[in-house]
This record gives structure tokens, C-alpha cells and sequence, in this order.
């Protein structure tokens, strides 16, 4: 059985400019995003989630489009606030953009899935396209460097892509699951689509997960053979 | 042996107004303040010590002293994001303020005590008072209602202190223990004083805990009879 839908496998920034595009041609509700949480960290007992916050921001309008990430209209006062405490403040969390991290955490503490708490965040900001996390369980990606591992937002925003890349791994992939809905959005898909993201710290966690790797390669229309390609 | 500072047994913002008079008239470093924590409670995950805070903020020239709570030149723009989340909205932290409380949720969960994290936080303030959370257990007030047990804030803040009050009680003030620094504090004080302090609300849940009580029966001055009279 082929739907109507089309899947986009996707990352973050350079996806949130692809998708507000897809919907410009297709109905946003006809969208099924398989968003990467490779990406995901801890900040300051936060759990934030770059790829599905700009995802969502991208399709709520709500995307600062200058930085490429967070919100518009934003302002950095907690921060602020945080570094005059001494904390940690290299990943720079916005005052409205807390809202959605302080959310997130408290209900996956309280025992939603992340799937959960992305549909709800989405609905609150009446975005049509279905945001899917590539799985509920932790997969994140490790740079392997000199100085040892770091995570990808150590790797990327705290130390500005600076040290020397020795590997990339997908930390927990091997035992992540997919949840079914995203399974079932290939496999039931009218077209399976990779954004333009970058193909081994945005595409490559996702398509490291088993259950995803498997659906897209049971894929019988083209782009799963660009999804082969380059994984 | 009887030490030369004053120990304060203190609630929020009638304590933090007397601490900055008190620290006009003796040196700010021989001030103890043994903190109520009856009022502590979570909001969005977030662990808040309202009376501690009221009494940082105080003692470091930061009070908002129109409001009496949180910090001056404060914005709610996180709160404003939090209301279109859904979320509830009925205590208002302020994005400076969630500073506070984001730092002392993450250091406690990473298994520090209230007493380190709240010393830390006066330090990165440059407040010289000694703050001691009456204890690092939790003591919660509870306000027993015709619709059943309220936590403080809801009773005091969601509800506006208007539903009918049958009695008052101390969750967990029968095993709390106080840490040692606020027993040896009220021992070798020079002075015990109550701050002008609500004596049910903010001074009861202090007195409620039975080393502290104990302590301050023991106390030979006359202040220590003025406590047992309220308790």
C-alpha cells in the first residue's frame, strides 16, 4: 500500500529551509519528518533537541532565519544570568527557546516518549507536517578526536569544528529502535526523500538505526537508492 | 563557647527586608540565616526555594522590592512561550530568575546538597551572610483544604490563599534532619532572632524539625524562649 505522504529524512538547519519550501508544493499535512536526534544533548540538565526544534520552528515560522537556529524575537536573559553563575553557557539557549527544552525535559522525566512530547510541541505551534523522531531511545553521534570523544555539540558549537576528526560513530544506534510509526511512514510512503543535510552527522544517525536502514532499503522507489548511496 | 555572629531563623520577604537592614548595623559576615524550605517546590521540573532565593536576592541587591519576590529588571519572556505551550503558568518565573533554578535543579540532581548549591549561589553573588537551608531534606508545607492537601504555592499562589485552611502540617519534618553547620550555628550563636516571619508558614516548618527545635530550646538567651512561645 503507497500513501500520499511524503517521507523527508532530515536534519536540521539546511531541512528547515528545505520542508517550509515541500510545503509550499505540497499539503504540510502530507509531510512525514523523520527528524536525526544524533544531535540531541544535555544542557545545563536540559534536553534539547537541535534538529526537531528546527524543524518545527522552520514549519511554525517561528525559525530565526538569520542564525539558522532558535527563535525569532529572541533574547538570551537567562543566559546572561547563567554565566554570571559560572554555568556552562557555550550553547547559547534563548529566554523563549527555554520554554520548549524546559517542556521536553519535564515530560520525558514524567515518562512521554520523545515522539510524545515532539507531536505535542508541534500541535501547541499548529504545525500541519508530521515531526518523527528517528527513535525514542538515545543515539547520539561521537567525534572522535586527540583529546578523546566528544559529543557532536561539544565537537561542533563549543569547540567550532576546530579539533581533528579522527572517526564519527553513532553512539547507541546498534540498539536503538525505530518506533513503528516511523517505519511505517516509508514504507507506506509516496516518496522517500533525503533534505539536504549533512550526510554523515545528519543522515548517517538516522540511517544507523536498524529498523530504518532495513525500511530503506525494502524501498522500491529511487531514493532509497540515493538514501543506499550514501550511507 | 558563644561565637560572635547572629543566627536568623527566616522566611522570605519579610526575613530578606530585616537581613538588609540587619546588614547595615553589624558586619554582613557574622549574619547565619537558617532558611525555610517548607515553601520549596517544583515548577516545570524545576526545583524553586522561594524564602532562600527571597533572601539571596535580597542580601545581594537584587530583590525586585515592589513585587517582594524574584529579581529587579526581570522579564517573563520564557513564561510568555510556556502559557502558548500549554504549560502551567500560575507560578511566574522570570527568565533571569530561571537561572537560579535551572542551576540548582542540575547541581542537586548531579547529587549535590541544597546547602552547597544555595552557598554557591550567594558566593557567585558576593552575598558574606552565611544561608543554611533548615535542612537538605525535604520539609514541605501542606495546607489541608475541603478539596484536600495543597503544597504552599498552590494554596499561597495558584489558589490566592483563598481556600478554606482546616490545618496546617510539615510533610517530612518528623525524619528531616537539619545538617550540621545549622545546629552549630544556632549553638555558638551570639543571638538567635525570628525574622519578622509568618510563624505558621515560614518560621513553623523551621521549628518543625526536631534537632533545630531542640537546639533552640537549649539556647540560653532570651530570644530562644520567644521561639518556643511561637512554635
Amino acid at each position: 500500500v503507497t500513501g500520499t505522504h511524503l517521507t523527508v529524512l532530515a536534519g536540521g538547519t539546511g531541512a528547515a529551509k528545505f520542508l517550509r519550501g515541500l510545503a509550499d508544493v505540497v499539503p504540510e499535512e502530507d509531510i512525514h519528518v523523520i527528524a536525526n536526534v544524533g544531535d540531541d544533548t544535555e544542557i545545563w540538565g536540559l534536553h534539547v533537541s537541535p534538529d526537531i526544534d528546527s524543524i518545527t520552528y522552520g514549519l511554525a515560522g517561528k525559525l530565526d532565519e538569520v542564525r539558522g537556529w532558535g527563535l525569532k524575537d529572541e533574547t538570551f536573559r537567562c543566559l546572561e544570568e547563567m554565566t554570571a553563575l559560572g554555568m556552562p553557557s557555550w550553547f547559547r539557549l534563548g529566554d523563549r527557546d527555554l520554554a520548549t527544552h524546559i517542556m521536553r525535559t519535564e515530560l520525558l522525566r514524567s515518562g512521554h516518549t520523545l515522539t510524545d512530547v515532539t507531536s505535542r510541541i508541534a500541535q501547541t505551534m499548529a504545525v500541519k507536517a508530521h515531526i518523527l523522531p528517528a527513535s525514542d531511545d538515545p543515539v547520539r553521534t561521537k567525534i572522535e578526536t586527540p583529546m578523546g570523544a566528544l559529543d557532536f555539540q561539544e565537537f561542533f558549537v563549543r569547540d567550532g569544528w576546530q579539533p581533528e576528526v579522527r572517526s564519527v560513530s553513532y553512539a547507541g544506534a546498534a540498539e536503538a529502535r525505530a518506533p513503528e510509526a516511523v517505519l511505517k511512514s516509508i514504507q507506506d510512503a509516496k516518496r522517500v526523500i533525503l533534505a539536504p543535510s549533512n550526510p554523515i552527522t545528519s543522515v548517517g544517525p538516522i540511517l544507523a538505526i536498524h529498523d530504518i536502514r532495513d525500511a530503506a532499503m525494502k524501498f522500491p522507489h529511487p531514493a532509497s537508492r540515493a538514501a543506499t548511496m550514501i550511507s
